[in-house]
Parts: structure tokens; C-alpha cells; sequence
């Protein structure tokens, strides 16, 4: 198969990446970015020097719409809930890895983003791009909303967790998530130039995350209720990853024997058979105090790569469950996972053109 | 004045960290540091290049404890426990960096590191030391415990918001707490490696980290009981630097009308005149949705400096309030405020060999 | 076709590479990495979890060598030159990562590495992997050396300069290198720990590099004659990569009208069709003293993958041609390179499992 | 004694850098720096949050002249020249941190900036401010041209070598030198972006650098002829820091016998004495080919402080002696070596404000 595939908004930090993988897909015969215009691409992804590709407008991308078999969507909110309608009645399938389509309800979406929804009629058949929860229904999908870097490592981290009971949502799920500064995007200010935000770390956006409403909408249906997710973000100092560390109080009546190990059954039983998304269940040696850092996992292990790595512990004397989850910001938790859903909206082995391990 | 110092344990990180400050001391005459014999200080600390300091030991330093004021103990919990006595006993004042007089109690001090502790009769009189909170105690000290570095800042961090009595205390304290790799040691170790953890985020001891009963007991007098803390700590990429990040639940009677510029008022008044703690005050453009990072404190306003820098906003949503607080982990985290105490134990300006501002 | 793969030593940065991108290879059935015994890979190599590759001994590659059809050499110089006539002789193509086949002279061996060369016998024909120039060597050896990492660079930097007769070869060309930390090894170090050697510059080996004899004598065919090569190395503030930059003097009847666009069009010449090859020609803008990073690669450009860039200028004052090339250590540096080799000794496809871009 | 002090360009790093140090100094009374209007200082200087310092204007600042005692330029090339005769006149120092003082030649200057000189008539008077090498020169001015971070970095670096006579000046001198982002301006510019500048290295001006001829210049009166200076300069991944490896040729005639130590020796006797520069003379354990990163210096031993770190090497093979230099550039590079010569116009302590070692 050799798909001809759009990309509206080809010069930020996720549209490059979908370049950088595609040019390595077996079934990606043609890639068409787009940019507003003039931009060299290869001196705005200076990795992808002598790749040959280069930047199309959107207007004539739209032109050759009966060409494309898939377009994706890296643009800033607002722009993929007035576009996909065109691609999507010309028989295009649409990824989109803006915010546009996470929300199945209109009303939630002007709640969050501050603006009426333009495509209101599409929400229902959106579908949320967690392929690992949603695979069935992401290969049938001409419509994915591909969730937001600290949404699905989240997701992934929370599921096993929240599907088993154990969690009491009476109380908050507390979220602290670092991110890489590719994740601050791409138009040069003061605060993430280098020689300010190397070697620091960089919180933002700590009176509520636009993120937390899409992650209790999206946790809901594993937790059997909403829950409330109190968020706190920071850009540490590295460009690519998510990290999320999750503290979940454990019920009262389900705390007792419960142990590091009983949650890495948990975890491990949960993603058996799952590619992706790899649970770190080495033991620790038992010193008292000891710091074991190789039995959770770190953010570089998944530096590049499509997987998610997960580990777990337990506080006995609190009684709170400790969830670790990272991703490539801008793999796993973008142009990876997109790919991985275009894979099966294609019938493509899901793991085409994602099959590097991290550096 | 010219004091003569002893430095027990001068090998490590905050061992390096006293002889750098003192040296530009004004009060400080001579320094004593130990090693176990054999190493060239210059070479373990290469930064002292030329500063004609050298190792004594241990031994040597008893010896001579009549010529000292103070001495330090920046040693592996068990040892000032057991030295403090000697010194003590003639004349010398101590301060000690390590862990072994931060409780009160000698229950809990076996509970949280399994050993019997060495001098019991000694905690009564160790006088907790952050300054800010302490002074006068401080003053009158011949025995100080020097807080551990998340300790501190935590306390800073959570010392208004606590006394306000704002916070909802039958739910606990988040705490996300990112450490610079100083605070892991100096012992070679793979996993802290710089080929290892460069750009990487290292969680550790999720299953409760030993600086959480230390924050328990000291919060305690703030909060006017003991508070639950859910402590979740990582190495971030950089050496120095503590980032606490928290989120304190609000009494629901008191979240109407809350918001940030009533915490900020609230941080401003109560660290009022204070010279080392200083409120990020900043405001929001107000933009929607806008990342303004500056309206926070950034972990490198204050790297090698004496500084702790705090930040404060409120989620109204969910009612939590959230506070930032940074210091360098070997300054304000350990040498700087146990010269700040050094200081006040001996009548000189509080300032004194700590006037720099943060790089 | 499906290879069985030995690599002798992995446990190191360049073994653990070679697992990684054999994993991804479309041609390779079955990776044997060896460790001395009883550690656990996924552990060594935690970007590698739930792969499933365990390590076995050499002892047990030695065994299976019958079913191998080559094998790597990942380790300390000398254990190469013992044991690949045991694999040559079963059969298996042997591709040394390691220095011991780099010099086709015993006693140039011998004065660099202090040592008897255990397999002088096979000198002659083990073929110098620099696939760009030794293409259909490498396809039909038995035995490949594969470059040092600072050496291939350097190589590819300084080909087209040094072929076309431009340089002064009575001047000696001048290095300076740049290298990630994973070129210090993974032996734990204080001088290397993260505390250390964050934000700093570790220079090592002023007074000769042991890579400057491999390079003096690549370059000898290259230049048609032995050139002088003054190398000063340092390991720079990240894990992958290196960095050349070298100065090379032009020859005082050709500096008349020399510029930077000529020396463009000498490489941009050479290395057309070469796909791991890419120059970077992007044009300044002209402003007077302009700081214009984009019109020379930058390391990040090919982290992660198996290419090199390079960029060249020219002081037309002082009469030195400029070059900066770039490659990630690791791949293009050693593994990524190694695998290019095999692919042709296997008459694959030559960027067989090596698609992909840098990050 | 009580100083009070101007800043003309108290936004950029330099600027900033001097009021971070002014803050600590005992004989400074008043800091006035200044920016366009409606900059907050502490907004701009995070670091100096809660100090009280504010901006003023150029304007605000002329009209004050009768109450200052100096004035520092921070300002782009063409400013100082301007604006320096207007404080000299009113019998304020000037001490120039930007370029428009360091030529003793107007038509050297044009050269190299493009532009007439615009007071000529002050070039004689200037001294050219290393402090180390004229000191009584720098006591006496009125007028003094700070040296660039390159340049005075360089200039301690070789200053010995050349005095010594063992160069071989008919061969260039070769500088890879090595600069921190901050040395980038604070300008947002996509390729300093953290996510662009992170974990690179990014060469810039390879056809000939601006601080070359400044070096050509400086190094003269040392060599006792004009060497050719070929540098080449990058971008590390660190914010401040200069690392300069220099390689000089040695004469012929004096090869024989030459090597580390006889360097050691001529370089600690040179600035045996001087406090802010130091020679490491760590010995080697002599183990062939070990990697002993502790024998040169490394760049963070001097962050953060006015300290110059030395060390050096010989290759005996080449006839190369091998220098390496280390400073902070924005202490020792620019506002530190600007303090220490403020401190001897003033007859002050020339450490005064400069007492910090490095972190």
C-alpha cells in the first residue's frame, strides 16, 4: 500500500515529527506538509536536510484533496474543526493532533477553549486515539482525535489503576507532569530560550490546565465516575518527554496486603500482549532507603519511541498508589501515536513505521 | 570576629559547599575539613583550585577541638550523633547538616532510621534550624539541627498558607519535589551516570521518602496538627536546585473568593522583611490560556545562592491551592542556611559570607 | 533473508546500540548479545524493556557459532584480535566495532597500543568500514574494521577537501572534537557522574589522542600523502554525538577566489547520491557579523540516526578552509555504521533497519 | 567608601550580571542601571527579586552624571563611543564592556566594525582592561576597554606561552573556543531556543571572528609580533562558560626535552601571586591511555566566579604545546574583570565584590 498523506501545519515541532516518521513508513508513499509559505523546510527541520521534502500551501493541498488517502492536523485550536468537514466529504480520513475533537460534547468545548465549536455535527463519530483502549473503534474511525501528550501518557498510566476499583475517588487524583520544551511549541520567547530555561524548571498554568478537563472526561469511562484531577505542569530541562507521576488514594477497605507487587500484576496483566506500552517490574534489592532508581522507569528509556513506559509503588503508611509514566512528547504523545491510528484506519500492521526502540 | 570551623565530613557535596562559602566569610578565619586521609581537597573539589585549603581528619580535628567555635557535621545519618557529645561537651558549638537531631523524639528518629539514636539526652535542646521560622531559638542554640533540603523549602513553601489556617487538613499534601543530581551523592554510581541521567527524570523512593515523617513532625507546629504529606520526589536535569511543587486542598468554607492576589497577599505580609525568602509577585497579562512563565519562581533564580523563591496560585475549580517553591538544594538546602544559623549563633549579621545573588 | 547476529560485549553504549537497531532490522532473525554473566539486559539496557533479548556468555556464542553469520565485536581492544579467527574460521563475518583491525601494519599496532598483535596474519585483509569510500571492499570482505567514532567523522568531513589538492599539507590540519558522554564508557567514574560533568567541557588527551594515529593514517590515500593532525577531544554537555571542527590550511596559490561557495560545491559534488552524507548549502542572509547557526549543522540534526552532516566555510584572511561535521557516536559512529557494512557484506539493502532521521 | 554607580544597557546578561555583583559589593552605595522604559528589573533579572533595583533611562542617567563615580557600557557596538566623552567630561570613569574601546587604532576599528570611529581622539587613553597584565595602566585610567570573554579568556590563557618565546609564530595559533548561550545576546532567535539549542553544539562565524583581530591585536605587545590567530567558535550546551583549547606550535630548536611539567612550571611561576588565575597542576597517574578528565580544567569549577582556570599539555609527536582556559564569561568575560578594574580606579581592594569561588 503506498498512501499519499497531508499534514496542515508542517513547520512545528509535531508536523516535523510526522515528516521525520513518515519518510520512514513502508506504506507512506507521498508526504505533503504545509506551511503558510516560503519556509524552506529542510532549514526549519535541519533533520531532515537532503529528504527532498518540501512545504505545499493549504490552499493547494486542498486542491489535491482526490490525491490524499489521510490528512492530520498539528495547527493551533480552532483550524481542524473548520477544515476536516472538507477533507472528510472528499473521502479523506482526518487525524487530528489539535485539541478540536477531544470533547464528544459541544458545550464542554466552549467551556475549555472559549469559543463556539464550528463543527458540532462530527463530535459523535470522533474518535479518541488511546489505540491501546480504543483499537476497535480507531479502525473504523475516518474522524481520531489524537489525545494530548499529557492526556495519553496519563491514560495509559491511570487505566489499569482505575479499572481495577481500588482508587478512591472521593479524593483527587493528584497529576504532576513534566514536559519537554518542544512541548512550549515553537515561536521564540524569552522564558524558553535557552539561556533561561537550561538546567531549571519552568511550572506554568497552576490555577487549572487546559488539559485537566480533557483527562477527566477521558478517565471517566475507566473510573465508572469523573473524577477530579488536580494537574501541575512544569517544562524541565530536556526537549522531548512527558513524565507523569500520579499519587491515587487507595480505598480504606482495600489497603491491606496491598504491595508494590499486587500493582504490578495489576499493570502487567493489563498490558499483556500490548507492543507499546512496556510495565518495569524489576525487583528492588530491599536495602533500607536505598535509592533504587532502576525500578522505575526513566524518561530517556522512551527517548525517540513510541512506547510508554509505566512502573508503580505503594505507600503503605499513606495508602497511596504511585504511578510512573513516560513518553516522547512528541511520538507516543503525538505524531507516534497519530501514525499508530492512521496504521489501523489503513488495515497496517499497527507498529509500521514505529518500530525503533528509545535511545 | 574570627571564627575557627570544623567541617566534619568534607568530601561530599555540602561539605564542599561550607568550605566555598566560608572562604568568602568575613567572620571566618580558618576551616577545618576532614576526609579519611589521603585526598587532595583541591582535587575532590576542583572549584577551590588554588584556595590553599586541605583536608585534616577526624581525629586531628578532636584534637583541637579547643581552638574551635563551631563544627559542622555533614556526615552519613550516625555519626553526629555520635561526635556532637564530644565536641559539645567542650565548648564548640554545633550545627549538624546530617539528619540525626531533626526529631524531638528518639521513637521516631528509630522508627524512620532504624537505630537505636546515639544521644537521646541531646534532642531536647537541638533547636530545628530554619531561620526564618526559629530565630530566636537559633540565637541561643549550641545545637542545631539543620533541615534537610526538601524540608526546607517545603516549610517555607507552606508556612503562611498553613498559619492561615485556609487548608483542608483531612486531606493530605501533594507534594512533587525534583532534586538537582547533587542531592544523590557523590558515590559513582550507573544510574547517575551523566551518560544515564542527562535529560532524563529519576524517581525514587515512591514508596515514601524519608524526608516525609521529618516534613510531617515540622509542619505540625504550623498547622496546628499533624498533616498527612503524599511525597513523590525525582532527580530533574541539573545538579542543584530543589523545585517543590504542592498542592494543598482548601477548606471549603473558605474557597469563595479566594484567589491568587489573596495568597500573594497573604505570602507578601507574612515574609515581610524577610531578606532570603522573597514572593514572585509578579502578575498574569491575563491572557486566556496564556503560558506566562514568568509569573512563577524558575529554579535557576536562585542556583548558588541562599535565596528560596516562592509562588503561589488557586485553582477554583477544584479548590486546591498550589505553591512553588525553589532554593539551591546546597545553599538554602544546607551550607547557606547553616551558615545563616552559624551567624546567629554567634551574634554576627544574619548575612553575613551569603550576600550573592542567585546566577 | 534472516541473519543471526552475535555481538561479543553487550553490555556497553555501542553494544546496547546494535541491539537496538537490529531489533528494528527487517533482515535479522536473532540477536546473541554477551555479558560476563548474570546480568540482566533489559536492566543494562532499560530503553530495551520487554524486548525479550537476554544476554547469553561468549563461551555460548562460541558454541552456536555454526548457526551465527556474523558476529560484533563490542569490546576493550584485544580481545577482537584472539577471537575472531574462531568465527572466521566457522564461517562467520566478523565486524569489529573495536580498534584491534584499524591499522593493516602490526608494528603501527603494536607502538599505539603497546601490545603484539594477536592475528597479524588478518591485517591485510580486513577492509577500513568507511562505507562512503570502501564501498565494494566492505561488500566483499570477510573482516571489517569498523572506524572509531571521531575517526569516520573526520574521514567523511575531510574526503573531498583533501582529495580535490586544495589543502597545505606542510601545515598541519587541526581538530578539535567534541564528544557525548556515552564515548566515556559506562564504567561509573566521579569525574563523568552527571553532578560532575553537567554544563561543563571535559577535556582529555591533550597530549595525543590515540585516535589521531588511526586518522594520520586514513587520511594518507585521501591526501597522497601522510598529513600532520594536531586532535584536541573534549566530552561536551550531552550523551550522543560528535562534533568536529577542523581547520585546514589552503594552499597559498589556491586561495585567489576561494569562498565558501566553492568549497560547497566541492562537497555538494562528492557526496551526491550519498544518502547517511548530507551538506548543508543554505545561504546567508549576508548581514555584516550576522550570527547565522542555521547555515551550519548542529549535532542534534542527526541524533539518533546513521547520518553525517557537514557544513565548510572559508576565512579567506587567514587562508583556512572550515569544516564542522557532525554524526551521532553511536550510530554512524559505531553501531549504525557497522550495520551499514553488514547490510552490504550481506548484499542487503544498504539502509536496511537505518531509516530513520535524527530526532 | 560609597560608589554610585551607572549601567547604560542594564537588560541584557552582561548588564544584569553587573548588577547581580554591584548588590554584593561593599564600597557600592548606588546601582543605576538603565533600559529603554517600562522594563521591570526584577521581571528581566529574575534572580534579583526582591533587591529594590529598578531601571532609569539613559536620559535620567545623563542628568545625574554630577553624582556618579562610574559608568559601565553594556550597550551594542556604537553606543559607548558616543556616550562616553558626555561622562568623562563630567569626570565619571568609564568602563566599556561592548567593543567600541578595545582598538588603540580608528582605522583598525573601522575595519573590523564598518563604521568611523566616533571619538577617535579617546582611543589613546584607553586601556585595554586585563587586569592581570596592567594592572597599574588600569589603576590610573579614566577610561578603560573591557576585554571581550573570548579575548581576555585567550589572552591569560597564552600569555605566558608567548612571553616565554618557545612559539613558533610563522605557524597560525588554532583557538576552538567554546561559549556558553548567554554569550548569544538575549534576542529570542529560533536557533537558541532551549529545544533547538539543547544538547548541540552550534558553530557560528567560522569564516572569521569578530574577536579574531581584537586577538591579533592583544596577543602582539605578548608575542612580540603579530601572530595569525585562526579561530573557530561554537555554542555549548551550558549558559555561561568560556572554554578556549588553544594549540600553538612550539619551535623547532625548542622541542627537545619539552613536555607537561617544564609547561607547568612556566605557567605557575607566571602567575604565581595573582588570585584569579590559576594553573591546575594536578599530576598524572601515568597510566597509558587512561582518560584522566582531573589533570585540565573543567569548565563549572569556575562558574559563577571571576576565576581564570589554566591548563596545559604537550604532544611530543606534533611539537604542539596544548592550552586550555576556563572563565565565567559573564564574570571574568565581562562584569567581574569590569568590577576588578573598578576596584583598582578606585584604590579599593581589587577582590572587593569578587570573593565568591566557583559552583
Amino acid at each position: 500500500m503506498t498512501l499519499t498523506i497531508g499534514i496542515v501545519g508542517g513547520t512545528g515541532h509535531a508536523g516535523g515529527e510526522l515528516c521525520r516518521l513518515l519518510l520512514n513508513h513502508p506504506g507512506v508513499a507521498t508526504i505533503l506538509p504545509t506551511a503558510r509559505g516560503g519556509e524552506d523546510l529542510e532549514r526549519v527541520h535541519p533533520n531532515l536536510l537532503g529528504s527532498g521534502l518540501a512545504f505545499t500551501t493549504v490552499e493547494q493541498l486542498r486542491e489535491r484533496a482526490g490525491e490524499l488517502d489521510a490528512v492530520f492536523f498539528c495547527t493551533p485550536s480552532g483550524e481542524a474543526m473548520r477544515s476536516a468537514p472538507y477533507f472528510l466529504e472528499r473521502g479523506v480520513k482526518v487525524i487530528d493532533v489539535s485539541a478540536d475533537f477531544r470533547f464528544a460534547d459541544a458545550d464542554r468545548y466552549r467551556e475549555v477553549y472559549g469559543e463556539e465549536h464550528a463543527s458540532p455535527q462530527l463530535l459523535p463519530e470522533a474518535v479518541y486515539g488511546v489505540t491501546e483502549l480504543y483499537r476497535d473503534r480507531v479502525a473504523k474511525a475516518r474522524l481520531v482525535a489524537n489525545p494530548g501528550c499529557y492526556a495519553i501518557t496519563t491514560v495509559l498510566g491511570l487505566a489499569p489503576l482505575l479499572r481495577s476499583g481500588l482508587a478512591d475517588l472521593d479524593t483527587a487524583i493528584h497529576l504532576a507532569a513534566v514536559n519537554g520544551t518542544s512541548g512550549a511549541g515553537n515561536k521564540p520567547l524569552t522564558e524558553i530560550m535557552h539561556a533561561e530555561a537550561f538546567a531549571s524548571m519552568l511550572p506554568y498554568s497552576l490555577e487549572g490546565h487546559r488539559h485537566a478537563p480533557e483527562l477527566e472526561t477521558q478517565l471517566t469511562p475507566l473510573a465508572g465516575r469523573e473524577p477530579c484531577v488536580d494537574m501541575t505542569t512544569a517544562h524541565g530541562n530536556f526537549v522531548r518527554g512527558i513524565y507523569i507521576q500520579a499519587s491515587v488514594a487507595v480505598r480504606a477497605e482495600a489497603r491491606a496486603g496491598l504491595d508494590r507487587a499486587a500493582l504490578l500484576d495489576l499493570y502487567r496483566e493489563h498490558y499483556a500482549g500490548e507492543h507499546f506500552v512496556r510495565v518495569n517490574t524489576f525487583a528492588k534489592q530491599g536495602k533500607l532507603n536505598a535509592k533504587e532508581y532502576g525500578v522505575y522507569p526513566s524518561l530517556t528509556s522512551v527517548t525517540g519511541s513510541n512506547f510508554c513506559h509505566i512502573g508503580v509503588d505503594y505507600d503503605p503508611v499513606r495508602g497511596f498508589a504511585k504511578v510512573v509514566a513516560v513518553t516522547d512528547n512528541l511520538v507516543k504523545g503525538a505524531a507516534g501515536s497519530a501514525i499508530q491510528n492512521m496504521n489501523l484506519m489503513f488495515g497496517l500492521d499497527e507498529r509500521a513505521g514505529l518500530g525503533h526502540y528509545g535511545l
